[in-house]
């Protein structure tokens, strides 16, 4: 497995043609003389079927999917799946499933379909599940999960381990991890949880511990990099589309009727995007990754009394995380006014929706009827659909395939389809946002007729900003 | 544009590294003299913030995704999108969309975003609708299409154009297209469809008209090759979740009760293999791809006694095209019984149904208590859902921007996520099919544990038959 | 409780005006020394507020709702409700419930609500579950029901104590009932079931067991007569409007486009009535109250010709039981000609989608495309709708109340709106049947424009045939 | 018609036993010489089987049905239905139709089934759309209203005809009624919308004119009284489910998670009576008509720390007028403190949650996760369900027949399952209310478990207060 580096973070192998391997960190670069063993999956029924079933040693997948005949290759991922050794005996395996964050759909799909792939491809039986988040580890006491426990789980939202704000302290964890003998951990949940992963894995390196590390990330809002998309975010774009369709409905059914619908997304503007895209009825998206401004010429209210002037109602949608800057100026200023800070100010959408009904009622003396719509618990509250059930079943497997073959230090997600095994640092130095000089943006505008609300110097220097080669990586320009 | 080659179905670049370029035709290879505009996106405002809008000259998308270091490069495609240049000014299109073939969830999206899309985009006025498929053509006047008439659309299911079974005539049509001064033909339709397109675009290349022919790839049961998957696919294993909730709730209320649900599949069994992953209460899944049988060990009858034994219940999931060898088989016999043939019989659904009761009825004495649901019509009829409404709207938006650069003869569909030009004869030559020596179909059998039906000297050879470099393209190993 | 008259079946109570309350059975009747006591509610804190909670003794619930002034008062039921006195102690009940028939939404909300009730209304905690319907008194072990046992299974569709068909025998249940210490005996079920649970009531009071018989009559197809609807019936006909829709579109989808949809209704048309009203886009309506006939001027061919002729698609929604002597005609004469008889061709909506299709075929060379969906058990596998769960609580309760208060022999359910206790006979003599010479089933012709089908010389004879006050009466005529 | 008395109000029969019949006016009461015509019904193609097909002109409708063998027989409404004669040729009938209000599921269906009621059975085809409610009387132009025009409307939520707050005004409205030559109006709009139809009935009566206004309730929340239900209140309790289930994912997928849900009600607490009910995992149920307290023994602060105690979560359901009082008198409180009102904190939805926080944050020191779900224009911008589609036809249909017979001033609406004609003040007295001493709110109490926050004190009061007979007619016991 050698090829270990000294910086703790990269494992990289470079080949031919600009081809580069961003590999992940492995049991054996750091426990000597450790021991392989023969997959079981080659016995078992379901598989024997299988031609060529296990992933060869060297396959990668690529990052760059649009390229000229000249491009250099670029950046590959350790390919997921079974590999033809295990580091594991499967009677000596006890693993551990931990959720943090908010409910998403599809967590329990990961949670059945990682204990149910742990007993039937590997014939796995003790896995424990930890309640309440990483505060569980030393904190609760842990559940048993079997199969029969979790056989119905999907069918439910939210997640059947709980979850709890805040408790992660690397050190009690990992002594816990170390005192029950846990030796593989599944750790679902958002950015701020694999960087507690990440954490988690370094000191069991430290430590020298026999322990797979495998984060499933999740993030309702799709705001993970390198993946093609997160568990949950294609159910939750389905179920957008009724806040949406509610709220075209009572703008329709009044004079100068304004539907205004917050949905998810505290860094990025991606559910707001796609369900805008699918919808078609949105006369106006607003997204954190796309400025704005109120008052004056090209702006919000100005294009507001347009539309209204022409349709007679209209639908905003706007991502949580939208127009940040212009409420924090806001705030500051009615601060200075009133000592008593009230929270609730500070949601986009009651600020938003009072800033309009201001707008209309003082400065244009309009009659407005605004209907605010705030679907976010409902949606992610609800079931996974079909959709995310299959990929959250190719998730759980990846990460299981993965630590059986003694891979650390990793999360599991596609790369443009394919799954692979994606080292923590890549997923938790940034996140993945909507970028607004792209096709998909220019798409929901032209969609939408809602102006770019930029300022051209703005759009200059954007276009600037990047390489020149990002448009062919980028997920943005199917 | 050059490089035509002699053969007239194929267009192929090669490049270093085993790079190939599968290309599609274009008007400037059989048109002299082709004038060429600049694209009026540019001035497009919803398009002025996008940098590096147009897609490279040269620009392809892979089809290989897995690859080692020293893996050919192997075959591309023309990656879509919007050119710097176009060969039609926008005044001068005339446009015209024509649907074929069975109702499939996002047809009328497709249709909406063909409209808007030309409209919008291109500023294209002149949109007509063929009604009732080909024949629509010579038999019926058109409907002319704006963004009013086709505005809420996609929120229906069906086609709004219609469709009718047969009359397909080349010359017909191309005279028809010719003498209304058509100049883009768009295609909404499945593999005979498409079939259609070639050879009406073969007709137009032969009289040497400026006419663009693209045609979008319908397929409900996901059996178009090369491209990810095909319109309407997610909405229907979305929905068939509903009829195998349905025979799961009839066959648990009962003793031995058995719920047998019919899925689309005439070639292909994706929707029965992405259904049964995604709801986990299915005991068999039987698809056209993996052969089965009824009697003698191993095989569907001593499988369901062994179910309805531990379980006292179970669920069939079963593709309208699989055992059709069987079935042939035993109408041969039945016919020389009885002359008059009944069609009832030959669905495969009402087939087995029969055979499974007469066999616990007669064999075995066993009180079982079947209930057949048969959802074909209730999936195929339900409007898109949200994500195959943002994907209808970009195999739309793909195939414009194709035809107005004066592509022609090609379909349009996304491959490794990015979308690309492919020639017909590509997704002409064979059907897209559930590889059953692949990783996915063994993780169904994994997940409902029944047996492979399959005899071993069948699967020895189906492992030797083809390359083995194909897993590594395969769409069945994610 | 005197009164009791000579005959078996009737408990009849004259008053002035025209009262007359059809009383039901009590324990006191044949036990002799029936010891009362006080009703465990008036301590329950959750009752403690309510006002006169206890139903008076001689409440009771009018059957008529229309009158004149000097209108006779008519028939009345004993109304339902807790009574001041109790006739068990919480501690000696030993409850049973048993399902029998088809699955229909709600039956899991009967279960819950008997088994919570008992328990935090009455403080009943013995109760048993009887498996698969009647044969399970005596083939099975029993299964207990708890609150914790019973807490989500209203979000569940089907039966959690299963059903089977046949298997009732009187004296083995009642010997089974008596061995084990039954004291209280709930069946759920239809007309079938609720005759049984006639016979068990009479052998119980020929034996003279002190064991309370109640019935909560089941019908998907609503054809109990007496009561305001059977429970269930609501959430199938939101639940048809599915098929409908899906057959509107797949009607609407081609040229000469017939949508074909069976509903459940063996005896009555309720389900096909009401939503073929609530959907709007059904052309003809087939119910078996309403015979018809195919070929022949006023015949349903001549209909389907004009409605293709004049709208270019059509849907027809036909019940189970419709058009049963047509078909029987017709197997009669196939049967001459075939000897293998097939049960498949009895199914209505095989026989009539293959009538038309050859009509269309053979006699007039018109090409039409016929669709037949049958979503049965689709509608019937699906958990109950908010509605019906707040009517399956009421049921349950209502049943609790009476079985406490001694009495027995009843069913359970609205009359006028009001809950009260019916005698066994009035619910198994006859059906609930639409009539077809009232005003919803005038509705319904003028909604959808079909002919009545009837001849003229029928209508005056079914205007003639029921005496003139029943209309007053009817269910059929809000 | 005679038997009008002086009182503008009332128009009561008196009858033997006790029988009241409280009468509607009719255009014959103030219209001399008022000409009858045969009702052409009578000649319809689908009504020419309906035996008796009239209502007789004595029928009425009982408002008691809970009676004793010697019960007075109470208050009487006339029947709804169609009349031998009618008293406006169906070519001289100009109707129009007016909304206001909030959107409720059904509107759209009322709507349609006037139009196509009139169209279909009466051949009136001159009927005229109000848009944007009262005020569109006067300062918008009408709509015309044809059966295409409404044809697909009944599937959309909303109006089409839209709404507006405020405008109304008598005189401004009369006079455009008469200068326009309409002579049905129909009004569909909640109390205070039928109050004002109540003005221009007056005003038309005072002017003589042979003008028929017919009101049909509209009230999501159920608050008219005398009627059964209002429509869109079944609709509502079944969209209702999904905010409570999502409610209930969100709590328990948290530590001491706490779900809250503000659902319709701002009078009366059925909605949130009837889907707590309904749904079973609501663990706490404030409505309007039951008093409450936070802080100190029995309040509901002290009934959250026992639930969160138990059982680890709770769910909350709050209708938006319960807790008023204490609401008022925090404010005022508050407002002393802090000079500029914010509206928002008058949502007792907004209010509870941050009462809730506050106390568990600095009072107990304990870590809650509330979640607060709005669900208020979710529910409302649904279309209607297939219960709730049949009931509005029956209502237009009941209007319709009201107005062609020459009653006015009337709402139309089932009382006891039968429809009725029901004079304007008998609904706009008071509102129909959840009564919380009878046994539908005890069930609740049993159901959640929930304290009834009462102090023995008001109970005793409470029981006193209404005369002993209420609970015989009350809805709230069945």
């Amino acid at each position: 497995m050698g090829s270990n580096n000294q910086n703790n973070k990269t494992k990289v192998v470079a080949g031919e043609a600009g081809y580069v391997l961003e590999d992940v960190p492995h049991l054996s670069d750091y426990v000597p003389d450790l021991q392989a063993y023969p997959n079981p999956l080659q016995d078992n029924p379901s598989y024997s079927v299988v031609k060529q079933y296990f992933v060869n040693e060297d396959d990668s997948v690529t990052q760059k999917i649009v390229v000229h005949k000249n491009t250099p290759r670029g950046t590959h991922f350790r390919r997921a799946g079974p590999r033809q050794k295990v580091y594991f005996p499967s009677d000596e395996v006890l693993a551990c499933i931990v959720t943090c964050g908010e409910p998403c759909p599809g967590i329990n799909t990961v949670i059945r379909e990682l204990v149910c792939g742990l007993h039937y491809m590997y014939g796995v039986s003790s896995v424990l599940g930890i309640e309440s988040g990483y505060r569980g580890f030393y904190s609760k006491n842990t559940v048993t999960l079997t199969p029969k426990v979790v056989d119905n789980i999907h069918k439910r939202g939210g997640t059947i381990l709980g979850s709890s704000p805040g408790g992660f302290e690397t050190l009690k964890i990992v002594d816990n991890i170390q005192d029950r003998g846990i030796n593989q951990v599944y750790i679902i949940g958002g950015d701020g949880t694999q960087k507690g992963a990440s954490l988690i894995f370094e000191e069991i390196r430290r430590r020298g511990l026999k322990v797979a590390v495998a984060g499933i990330p999740k993030s309702i809002e799709n705001d993970i990099p390198v993946i093609d998309k997160s568990f949950g975010f294609d159910t939750s774009v389905e179920e957008a589309q009724r806040a949406i369709n509610a709220a075209h409905v009572e703008a329709e059914s009044f004079e100068n009727g304004v539907g205004v619908v917050k949905l998810m997304g505290r860094n990025s503007g991606f559910i707001a995007l796609y369900a805008t895209l699918a919808n078609r009825d949105v006369d106006c998206c607003l997204i954190p990754e796309s400025p704005f401004y109120l008052e004056g010429p090209g702006g919000l209210f100005e294009y507001m009394r347009k539309r209204l002037k022409e349709n007679g109602h209209m639908v905003i949608v706007i991502a949580e995380g939208a127009g940040q800057e212009l409420l924090a100026e806001d705030m500051e200023t009615e601060d200075k006014q009133n000592a008593s800070g009230n929270k609730l100010r500070y949601d986009v959408g009651l600020w938003i929706t009072r800033k309009i009904k201001d707008h209309f009622a003082k400065q244009l003396k309009m009659v407005i009827n605004l209907k605010y719509i705030d679907p976010t618990y409902m949606i992610q509250a609800i079931p996974s659909n079909a959709s995310d059930n299959v990929y959250c079943t190719l998730l759980a497997h990846s990460a299981i395939h993965g630590a059986m073959a003694g891979y650390t230090g990793f999360v599991v997600g596609p790369v443009n389809g394919r799954h692979a095994y994606i080292p923590f640092h890549r997923i938790n130095e940034r996140w993945n946002k909507v970028v607004i000089t792209d096709r998909m943006w220019a798409r929901l505008l032209s969609s939408t007729n809602q102006p770019s609300f930029l300022n051209p110097k703005f759009v200059k220097e954007a276009k600037k900003e990047s390489p020149p080669t990002t448009p062919l990586l980028s997920k943005e320009n199917p």
